[in-house]
């Protein structure tokens, strides 16, 4: 692409150009950071404004019924469970991500210690989304050494790693810091083959990629609704457990909302059959409410086309990168096999922090991640070919005149 | 009392009555459930607009920082530390209740190993809100039989349960069924006395009744901020550690948030100095920003005139039911005494369900509890004098006419 007209004509003629409409996105941002943090669907302010006018405040404690806030959980993930190819009930929409992922790798620990009681070692990789391994950490550390993380440093030592004493493969599909993608279904196949459980971690999955739990059979999953989803700022994470293992599953976070009989004030834990056993405590239901406005965008879609999009637009920018930012020490650290590649770019510069903050002083948002890491995130329900044409022209200015070397860009602060 | 007028002359010599036009509530709606569900302040509406469209909207992922959301955990935990005895840097707002209370028992049970490994056992009121029976049931199930629960059915049998392998004492200090109070001190006193640890759960006592958690040196608490503190529904919990514990506490739930270096991305665990260890993973925003409307409005007040006001109502509907419905078999189950009584009052009628279901219909919303029990929660920031009275009449009403036999109020329906 020579002219930013082509970009424009791809835009025209793209069947995906018009939910842009749907989100609340100033005409002068251009934000290539959706992979951390989506932007407003434009229906969730005058969501917000029903939810508590109407439902908190003139409905007060009955729309827990009357307005559906106790079956939120489940309704949402129901919506959500295309997305990422699962069945109905087999998704709730609750709590964090980390607690999502400490009671489904409890659960997993659990079941395996009682089908093979020498499996006691969770795989992982130690490039996965640190979090991640905190939360390995965490759980494990309550039994005094009886388990352990073993940590990989490239998917090629996942067979290796993967021994008679291995309980579960703690995986992201998507990795956060250079975007490259997991062949799901093969690692899946690889890791039941030896005898352990696979759990998938679709922070940077869910709305980005197509996803087929169901179909590659998996064991577990968890993601999050405020990257991708635009669910909005620390919206609740989501937890996926197949059917065949809902009921064997036996997580530690029981909380009254995964009681078979909530109601009936039983002071003795008995799980609720299904994924509801999955649910600990009450949940934040404005922040849970406005994650319906960014799924229903999702409806009017489906995850090929979003797929295809994201591939057009990030090949398109890693071709403009190379044509137009030869001349400067940028590394694409992201696959560019498509099979390979999330809905993200990350490229190395020496100094990453400060060409990444002198590009957001210049309108273009994406962020950074330790080390020396630049990473654009692209969203196709809102992010246009022009979008991508004028990033790489942001990006080219502010390594040809160095404005990123202006002192204003070389103070940290932290950003999630 | 006799009359009305008498009533309203109270609210008229209220001090805290104008603090009531700082919430949203309709001026029809008699609303005595605020022990379950306090009413929107009326702020929040336009709090939320600003966080959806500026915050969200135009900062998008800039707002972690420029907006605050990252430390609004520990900025919530601040404002709320004056109305439960706490210092600064002891309270964070986040997750759910019940998630802060496996953090807590975990780390509780964890800290006591090290220091007396024969100390295995949980005591408990077995009339407990049974959430947090399952919490602890869940956490002890990760370990095979090492640990016990040990259910108490009286207070007075606390000295005999307390015994040289109890770990911790986990205890709510007003009932959410009876509305029954502890002596924190003196309890809190005994079980340091026979070397246990001492957890409370203040889900209906922050924001409802003077609390001292330093004053009487408690190890930890948990509460709710949806409640009293009228955050919004499900809106996040709180979790309190006092400072000289904060670091002997090592919680299992060790997510980024509470890690002390959280943005180098670092594969190993290492815990926060002080309350952050006691957070986990992001926060849902927009329902954290909300609890703040709350906070603002107890910024006016001080608990004290709260609770002052607070045992008035109480006194005052006692009174008033005793005058007024003396005929019928309604058992007031909540004690007398002032320094036993939270701020709701409990009681038990033969057909409890479906004379709460007819009081609903007519407008005055108290909520129902297995078995047979009414209650009625007092909030003095928004619960007027004429709302006792008033109540008292609608209450006698349903009774006398015997509405609540019509067949409309026999359906079961959950309510949290």
């Amino acid at each position: 692409m020579n002219t930013r007209e082509e970009a424009l004509a791809l835009d025209a003629a793209d069947p995906l150009a018009p939910l842009r409409a749907q989100f609340a996105l100033s005409p002068d941002t251009l934000y290539l950071n959706g992979n951390s943090l989506g932007v407003p669907p434009a229906a969730a302010a005058q969501r917000a404004q029903v939810v508590i006018a109407a439902e908190w405040g003139e409905g007060l404690i009955r729309s827990w019924n009357t307005a559906g806030w106790f079956t939120l959980t489940k309704r949402l993930g129901n919506k959500l469970a295309p997305l990422i190819g699962a069945a109905h009930n087999e998704v709730v929409v609750t709590d964090s991500i980390s607690v999502n992922l400490f009671k489904l790798l409890g659960a997993a620990l659990r079941l395996q210690k009682q089908r093979d009681p020498k499996r006691r070692v969770i795989v992982a990789e130690r490039g996965d989304f640190p979090n991640d391994l905190y939360i390995a950490q965490g759980l494990i550390s309550q039994f005094d050494g009886a388990y352990e993380l073993r940590l990989i440093d490239d998917p090629s030592e996942l067979p290796a790693a993967l021994q008679p004493d291995t309980a579960v493969a703690m995986l992201t599909h998507v990795n956060y810091r250079n975007g490259a993608m997991h062949d799901m279904a093969a690692l899946t196949q690889l890791i039941h083959q030896k005898g352990a459980l696979v759990l998938w971690d679709l922070a940077h999955s869910a709305g980005a990629v197509p996803v087929d739990l169901n179909g590659v059979g998996a064991d577990g999953a968890v993601g999050c609704t405020y990257k991708y989803l635009n669910g909005g700022p620390g919206a609740p994470g989501f937890v996926w457990v197949p059917h065949r293992l809902q009921n064997a599953f036996e997580q530690p976070l029981s909380g009254w909302w995964g009681h078979r009989a909530v109601f009936t004030m039983n002071p003795v834990y008995e799980p609720d059959d299904g994924i509801g056993r999955f649910l600990c405590g009450t949940q934040p239901i404005v922040s849970m409410a406005l994650i319906e406005c960014g799924l229903d965008v999702f409806l009017q879609t489906d995850m090929q086309a979003v797929r295809d999009k994201s591939l057009a637009l990030t090949d398109l920018f890693i071709e403009q990168v190379e044509a137009r930012c030869d001349e400067f020490p940028l590394r694409l650290v992201t696959p560019r096999e498509h099979a390979q590649r999330g809905s993200q770019l990350s490229f190395t510069h020496p100094h990453g922090y400060e060409v990444m903050q002198a590009l957001i002083a210049r309108g273009v948002i994406g962020d950074y991640r330790e080390p020396q890491v630049l990473r654009f995130g692209f969203t196709p329900l809102y992010t246009r070919y022009a979008d991508v044409w004028d990033a790489v022209e942001a990006l080219r200015d502010v390594l040809v005149n160095e404005t990123w070397r202006a002192a204003e860009f070389a103070a940290r602060v932290a950003v999630t």
